[in-house]
């Protein structure tokens, strides 16, 4: 089959690989849409924990059913699906707690082993879930929506009538249309490129330019407020854009070595929740459902169906410009 | 009736005070038990928002209800109550959203209007809690109790195998015993008065003298951590304490002025969780629910039972040595 | 002022009543659009608990405030704002859990005092809530809109893949599309109406006419099923309707001496969910939320705009034919 | 290894087996108690589900680790632990939702695959949870626990003054010292047996005599009330002794023909919530919690610890008048 992969660091190639084979308990899938992320660019480098080459990239991905292995129930040829990428352990003391992103161990599809970016994909038949009628490059965006609505869990029973999200690139638009679709009032985002502004003003979003007069009027004035650039410049920034009772998150990547400060007194005294996020948590079947809800639309940040030596080129470093999030289409 | 109160910023008086009579939706009781606390010391010293002199303080009181006003329903003579001290506005965009503790237009009693340190007080028969069959002292310690358990609301359904807590004074010692009598496995106290570490012993809970080897060990292994001492060189340690997945809670009152380092890789990557907490907000009926599961040895915390005199000579700084909460037992 | 009103039982009269005041934390509001509900009727028939005539109907109103009380904070003249009709008296069991709906007193505005069948209407402050630009005629969806998220709020944060609404009259299309908006990849509307239908389809909703073959081949297969209908014979349907780990509710209002049969086995064995809903619980900042996440497509659901005059004949007996929400425009 | 097995339906035997051995991902534990139940007899007469003959019963088990397999991490020779017996698909609809309890394909150890009867134990890494140093009698009451905690879950965040048990047998009294031990003011448990309700009074539990006048006093009065008989006539009688917004759960396994008359309209107006509960759902490690928090004390409910050829006479029907749990100790 054809597949793109990593032979090993800082190496890419589009050729061919052999067919997968279902074992005991798992399933085959054609792959119909696969999209990119920083992190295969990580893996790659092998900046991104274990990395086990040689390993095909890939960590978005849906499909269809091709092949179902012996002891496997509940699926059929046929079934068109959407892969957690999350491979957990099952017996550390994350795991135990129901944290599969937390796993000590934790392997991923596209990460430890194969993954996304090759015609065929061999998972575990409890890493898929049921798409329905939903389109597969839709589907496709699954893995990093639920990403987005894991960082969002812990406050996402509160009310929320203003949120910002800084840095309107795929993630931060995700994050920002997964809270628009849920009612909040003022979705701001905001971001020095006035064309992903202009992309979000499209989808019913505010934009708000970096830098502006704007963005010191919101101080105290937000109920959420998310780094999506992963800029500690712009973390430090959020405790105080937060309204009292309300919540920051750090969702963008930040330096290890960065370091930012904070007022305990203000945290206690404005009862202030600060949040992390790391990968997602069996988040599929709730990213489907806001992914539904924004409805199609949300494909709109599929700017470039790319084929494989394309997207190979773009691991390169040919990353095409104004892109956002950048799918293999097979 | 004899009253402690305020006369003016820094003056402290035991006195008498006119009878306070039940208005419209009110109640009277006759205070039976009431605490002192470090924000009576700060509402003297007009450093807790707008204080309103003269007022007498106490906010930590319960007693029976001696007067009825007109328009009150549910409650009779004889009652058996505590009293919830905050007094929200009810309009604006906090109150709106049910938290009642970052009101814009907070007032309390014993703060801007008279509380607990008085044989007789009038308030709001929405304000009241009946206590059942528990003792006076115990249904006093309901509301620093509610403070402990807001705080810890964005994680109470977490399970929970080890905290720390850093600062063994009363508010410490509830929110562990709090967490304690929930099943948590390993409740550590820290402090550096040893007297106070043995009182912990005694309730069940860990001790650990700070500045100690073990306080090293507990590096990343901690699923939630609190300070309750208010300096800001405690609360800098709380987040390298947390095990991934993990919440560490800014309980004390730390300088305003003071800053503490975190890094937002290191709460992006272990999907922490920083908590700040202020005052409490509906939470005295489990309040009461929590200190019923402690039973009655939580009455232990109470160290001094004074009276009225001995009291205002306490806030006006003669604290007695070796104590833990100090009540006014009338 | 212009005002509808019930003199006395089984009577309504449009005509004139004196302006209102607004007294210590009220404000007055000049009332741009009221809905009529079913509990209108009941309240003129003084079937709906202790009436209190004569009384201005209406409960699901929203304005514009002309005057501010002594004493109100945060609302100011020109404010645009809709009312959370309940009025509980806070010191009940029920009310010090925080459950305004169960209270023990419970009055209403536009059941025990005066509500907003007239141009202006006297309120509590604490009673009304911002909408920003929200039309009025859809904030007026907001208190009905309440009712449904009441009634489903203990199943909230489960995974729904399909949902039927018995019953496809106003409240129930308000059920069925909240929970569509929230991203349920099936909502079934069920009617005996075939417009009722249509108008369902046309808002994305699957529609189902009763009685039909698709109904038997639901058996076990809805994650929630809802009564809209009142009709015990169709309640009694609903458990069967319900998947294992499901919910049913009973939303509609049933007859008082009817009696379902339910097997405690297949609850315990299926582990069911039954939930019984009754008027709103501080819902109108998340209804608004739901209401902004549908649209302005959910004015659709308001077939008529009539003059008061015209509202008194409804409620006198006779209804447009064809109707779903009536309001009055004022 | 000396183990108890059922041959074939209807037959117990205590004899010799051969050691089992830990295959990949598994560990073999020592067994060092485990508790009867009654779904171990509906599991020899073939009553409970699809038996598979010859198994060893027993699915309420601790133990140390004495043997562990290729590929597992996180586990090491001499770990004490407690089994979770439920082995789920981890692909249907059910496990999708993380409902393990009702799998579609559910099996368990002790029921589809050996189980606690037996000196040594094969079970997968990802089923034993560490229980510290809990005894293993203690340990072994965590899967019932785990039950009752389960069916206690929708309604887990909700203040309980008042609960009712029916029932004092050993699942009505965990599930009544689970509500004590987290603060229900009053938990009443109700029996014919009044040797039961001593058991319950020395415990802190109210205790009521089935059938007298203080039952009919509870009308409406109790916010949870529990059947634990299994009788449909008792179950027919929770909802009336529920009060407004409170909860009626069918613990008890009734007659799977039996049927009892519900009133909508009460349901609705009271908004009453009434669940099922089925088996435990991941809920091994909160139930340890729940065990730490009630103390050595609840080893009181073991009356019988016996010998292997004891255990089986029990299960042939020769059970110990007055017992309550009965554990085999190894």
């Amino acid at each position: 089959m054809k597949a793109l992969y990593f032979p090993r660091k800082d190496e890419v190639v589009a050729g061919d690989l052999p067919d997968p084979v279902a074992g005991e308990g798992e399933v085959v899938i054609a792959v119909r849409a696969s999209g990119i992320c920083h992190t295969d660019i990580d893996v790659m480098r092998a900046n991104y924990g274990p990395s086990a080459f040689p390993v095909v990239p890939g960590h978005e991905y849906a499909g269809e059913v091709i092949e179902v292995g012996p002891g496997v129930v509940g699926l059929s040829i046929g079934d068109r699906v959407v892969v957690d990428p999350n491979i957990e352990c099952g017996t550390c003391r994350a795991c135990k707690r129901g944290w599969a992103h937390l796993c000590e161990h934790l392997g991923a599809y596209g990460v430890t082993v194969n993954g996304g970016f090759s015609e065929k994909s061999v998972v575990r038949a409890s890493a898929v879930h049921l798409i329905g009628e939903m389109s597969y490059a839709m589907a496709a965006l699954a893995e990093p929506m639920g990403c987005a609505l894991n960082g969002f869990s812990p406050v996402a029973d509160r009310l929320i009538d203003r949120a910002l999200v800084i840095g309107a690139g795929p993630m931060g638009l995700l994050l920002g249309l997964a809270l628009k679709v849920r009612g909040v009032a003022e979705v701001i985002m905001c971001d020095t490129d006035s064309a992903r502004l202009d992309f979000a003003r499209s989808h019913g979003l505010e934009a708000l330019l970096a830098g502006t007069k704007g963005m010191t009027e919101l101080r105290h004035g937000c109920d959420f407020a998310a780094d999506a650039t992963g800029s500690a410049a712009v973390a430090a920034t959020l405790v105080d854009c937060v309204a009292s009772g309300g919540a920051a998150l750090f969702f963008g990547v930040c330096q290890q070595s960065a370091r930012i400060e904070i007022s305990p007194f203000d945290i206690f005294r404005r009862q202030l929740t600060l949040l992390g996020t790391h990968s997602l948590n069996h988040n599929i079947p709730t990213a489907l459902e806001t992914l539904r809800a924004i409805g199609p639309r949300v494909e709109g940040l599929i700017t470039h169906r790319l084929p494989l030596e394309e997207v190979a080129a773009t691991m390169a470093g040919h990353k095409p410009a104004g892109s956002l999030k950048i799918q293999w289409e097979a």
